[in-house]
């Protein structure tokens, strides 16, 4: 009986090329997983992540299938996975599926969050995790900027995706700003993201929040459908990805 | 004018080998700082830590004071100080303290943080700074036992201290657990901790918390000033400084 397994994993990205399987040596977190499958079970495996994650991202809820002609029970799947994996990398849930669901295919929608430090001075316990920003930010300009973003959009504009046939609109429903002390924490909740869209978003943000762009020129942006006038991308590090929901 | 400078700093101690200064090459925090500020300055300082924090221990608070002769003013030196720290060491506050201030000798209390990830999935995030506990513990338990720890006794069980003179004498003036979903923290406040001590605290405790030990032998465990019969040190990378008292 080939069974359809769907695991929730963690990973600290700060030393992998990123999701996605390249050529060997492989440092992805797809092609550590692969090759641990394949060990554990004597079979090729092949998984199919929700999505890929770039070089240096993070992730709290990555959703992750494969199919397998394993007989060993699921608890005993995950903790021999988790004792295979590097301690960057863990899987937190286990569950086997229909037959048909795929992670990428069938995920409604995905979270993900944006960690910014600010002033001058270092915290050492999240500096993997969050972009040190020195100036002071204007949360309230940031805030109305979003504000524009939210809802059913073309975001061509907000993609480093060469031109291709594939459709840019994205249904963005939430922007959330939450300031706790020094953190500023941006959650991004939507249907779908775009290659790079939330690493431009908030490069497009910050320099809201600088002073550098005006809130209400987000429209205008839209409308263009232009990379080119977009903010920067934004470094990897400070981006995680939290859930994905099916 | 001769200048006495507090900083309070943090470091994840996972890649040193503790606070105080040993021979070279040195991977210790303070001979880190040492080297660093006789480069800055261009004359030897001795720094001195309100404590030695051991091998793996980490420091959200640890306080530290040094003399020197140096004009610079206080914003640009703790600025050049964390331009040239290793990224796993931050210093985050400084301020000029009277002629004859001593961070060891004038600290009136301590507290300290001790982390524990229950359950068997692992938690990537938190990996370096809790220890990992497949068994369900008793929280109430533990919570019995603490209250017989809290107060003034000699905690001559609870050190690996060798014999000496020093009193082992010290006020707990607090213990308190606190759950967070699979993260349980247990915060140690008191006047002053002995060698080891939070650690084998920690180690009877959860000794308590499996169910291997009463909650009301404490007492008796005190009384005995053996270091045999407590419990047993238990890893330091779930322990961080978090403040100093003055």
């Amino acid at each position: 009986m080939r069974k359809n397994i769907l695991l929730i994993m963690q990973y600290e990205g700060t030393r992998y090329h990123g999701w996605q399987k390249q050529t060997s040596p492989d440092y992805t977190i797809q092609g550590k997983l692969e090759a641990l499958l394949e060990k554990l079970f004597g079979e090729s495996v092949q998984v199919y992540g929700s999505g890929r994650t770039d070089a240096g991202v993070h992730a709290m809820g990555q959703a992750v299938n494969f199919h397998t002609e394993s007989r060993m029970p699921l608890p005993e799947m995950l903790s021999a996975i988790n004792h295979y994996l590097p301690d960057d990398i863990a899987a937190v849930e286990i569950r086997e599926m229909p037959e048909r669901f795929h992670s990428r295919l069938h995920a409604k929608g995905k979270c993900y969050c944006y960690q910014v430090l600010t002033g001058t001075v270092p915290d050492v316990f999240r500096r993997r995790y969050a972009l040190e920003i020195e100036e002071k930010l204007d949360v309230e300009a940031m805030r109305k900027a979003a504000s524009w973003l939210v809802g059913e959009h073309d975001f061509k504009s907000f993609t480093s995706a060469k031109k291709g046939k594939k459709s840019t609109i994205r249904r963005l429903d939430e922007i959330r700003i939450e300031e706790s002390g020094k953190i500023l924490r941006f959650w991004f909740r939507g249907d779908g993201f775009l290659y790079h869209m939330v690493r431009i978003l908030m490069g497009t943000l910050l320099e809201v929040g600088r002073g550098e762009r005006d809130p209400d020129s987000i429209p205008e942006l839209i409308n263009a459908r232009n990379r080119e006038i977009a903010g920067y991308l934004v470094p990897a590090k400070g981006l995680t990805l939290i859930e994905v929901y099916f």
